[in-house]
């Protein structure tokens, strides 16, 4: 079986360990142990050295060396997920190792970070954060839906897990890339060139809940339909560059014969440029204060902000001259990396930009390529 | 004390009877079993027999007699409700039966319908539907969202609730408006015409979910972008006499980086005219179905109908000639008992028309006005 055939087969046996019957593997949960320890089992026979750090972050260590170059992705995924995002960048990585012949002049070490996407508690790379030496304190007190504290799920101080940039080289992840940029071009691989900075914002619309029967339909504030509004006003926000995404709307109380009291709802808004997307999340913000005054309710906003990241370019001229360059919209761990050691992303081209979805699909050929590029990074670096 | 607020204490008391710290009293639980036991200890003193019939309805009879004339409302609640919309109209009822000397030539029964509502299971009148021997033999398979079915919470056959319609004289119920017609007209009463026919219906648009940071916003088909623009449309669609609500909207997957894949809607539409109603909900399907092919999505829609119900013209003119007529928007109980039985409803004036709402409030004279109309209908019926 050709390496990229045993990476493919490797995710699809990923693929099966999960809390549901849909694909879910959220941070600190008996899916993500044993993903750990199947990732855990296929480093160890290709001779590396594996544990799991303080935040339960699975790293798996080859040679020695001062210098350690970390290449990796993250092992967690969405809700109802496909099977490469993540996984793909973690294995292509292994498979990129298992090719070494001779010791090279510095430490490797393959990383499945615990969690990126944040769906359990809100907060994406945690993962990533806590070896950057970013993990906040107050993220203890976060709590999941069921009440589980993030405090209880750690057994020890995840502080640390930082590393220390100084014996760092480097970090390169590969990871799908989630959109259909390569697919237009006609190309397997790209190199990325910056991530895009992103805003998130939780905006909450407080009307007055009533009797759907007996309220006439001028005496309403009915907070689903402003939040309607606001949905439609952040689809039209988007343009070029600009993506802007409702993922979450709850509606309270939520049964059928009663006005909606109050609507909560999630704005996820990306660009490239971080002056423009502080404009756009502002205009939304602005949108959202004439519907809620036009109404005569309560607005609620709170909102985060993590600005642009750019790849180092020495590393990513390594991983190859003559590849498309591309700016990835999605979030990647890379981004928390880049701010204690250079960081590179290759980006391997998925089926009609499809992600964070079951149908989630790469090419054989396609992780053949990655598997090249980076095999040829090691030697390069 | 005066009647009028002995019963207003009663409210306040069993207001206190919740599954959670906010009111609700679902069918089935706990609540409704103390609630029943509350309300019972009252029935007890003022010399009713009291029994629980097989779906769990709170009956207590006063006298004897061929014949029967029941009296009552519901004990259960929506989410987040006020304490009078169900328990006003059988507790009103207590105090008119308590205020009578001399046995009448039939028998009064008390009831408290154990599920009105239909917050639990989704079918509402369950309670007074099996007193009318509606019960439908499939509602047995219905399951809450905790995964429990009805059949699990019934000990005897609900089809042994229903009652023989030559044993009853009437079904008369009081019940607070929950709407602002009285309060407009400066009147404490008033005697409701019919019941208005009610459409629901689940709406579901299918799109597709993907990666809120890749996907370009014209490649994509968001669910909830189109779940918006039907919110807004049945917004638009109320007029004088029709009322529309979308009560419940939930968005899956529903995290915060992922574009919906799909959306599911209730709708709740109210109109006096079932030929006007049915028109109504036509022209929203047509709409949904032309939001969803504007952006190619698959549309699933599931609907149901109740007719409007006229009440009984003799025993409405035994209530009070002199009182204001209106209709009721809202679906009664007695909806399901003019089945079997004349019905005839009494409203009293409720605060700003507010109700399902913890703000809910009716004034203690009104009550008392009402314990006096009914306590002269049980003389001169």
């Amino acid at each position: 079986m050709s390496d990229a055939a045993t990476v493919l087969e490797r995710c699809a046996a990923l693929g099966e360990i999960s809390e549901q019957g849909f694909l879910l593997r959220r941070f600190g949960t008996e899916a993500m142990r044993r993903a750990n320890e199947l990732v855990g089992g296929w480093m160890r026979e290709a001779g590396l050295e594996v544990r799991i750090d303080p935040l339960g972050n699975l790293i798996g260590r080859l040679g020695d060396g001062d210098r350690t170059l970390m290449l990796g992705s993250h092992l967690d995924t969405v809700r109802d997920a496909g099977r490469y995002d993540g996984p793909l960048g973690v294995l292509v990585a292994l498979a990129a190792v298992e090719r070494l012949g001779e010791p090279l002049p510095f430490a490797i070490e393959v990383v499945g970070f615990a969690d990126e996407e944040g769906v359990r508690f809100g907060t994406a790379y945690l993962g990533s954060a806590a070896v950057a030496g970013r993990f906040q304190v107050e993220w203890l007190g976060l709590h999941d839906d069921d009440g589980v504290a993030l405090a209880q799920l750690l057994e020890q101080d995840p502080a640390a897990a930082a590393r220390d940039p100084a014996d760092l080289l480097g970090y390169v992840e590969v990871h799908i890339e989630q959109g259909p940029v390569l697919e237009r071009l006609g190309e397997p691989v790209g190199v990325v060139t910056a991530i895009a900075g992103q805003s998130h914002a939780t905006v909450r619309f407080a009307g007055e809940a009533g009797h759907a029967g007996t309220v006439p339909m001028d005496a309403r504030r009915d907070a689903l339909a402003a939040a309607a509004e606001w949905v439609l006003a952040v689809e039209a926000a988007g343009r070029p560059g600009l993506v802007a995404t409702v993922g979450r709307l709850e509606v309270d109380p939520g049964a059928r014969n009663v006005i909606p009291g109050a609507a909560t709802l999630t704005l996820d808004l990306r660009h490239p440029d971080d002056d423009e997307r502080g404009a756009a999340v502002a205009a939304l913000r602005g949108q959202a204060e004439r519907i809620a005054s036009a109404r005569g309710m309560e607005l609620e906003w709170e909102d985060a902000g993590w600005e642009a990241v750019a790849m180092d370019e020495r590393l990513t001229a390594l991983l190859g001259e003559g590849l498309p360059r591309l700016p990835s919209g999605a979030g990647h761990d890379a981004a928390m990396m880049a701010s204690i050691t250079p960081a590179a992303m290759l980006f391997v081209r998925c089926r009609g930009g499809i992600s964070h979805n079951p149908a989630e699909s790469v090419e054989e050929a396609d992780v053949a390529v990655a598997i090249d590029v980076l095999e040829r990074f090691l030697h390069a670096v």
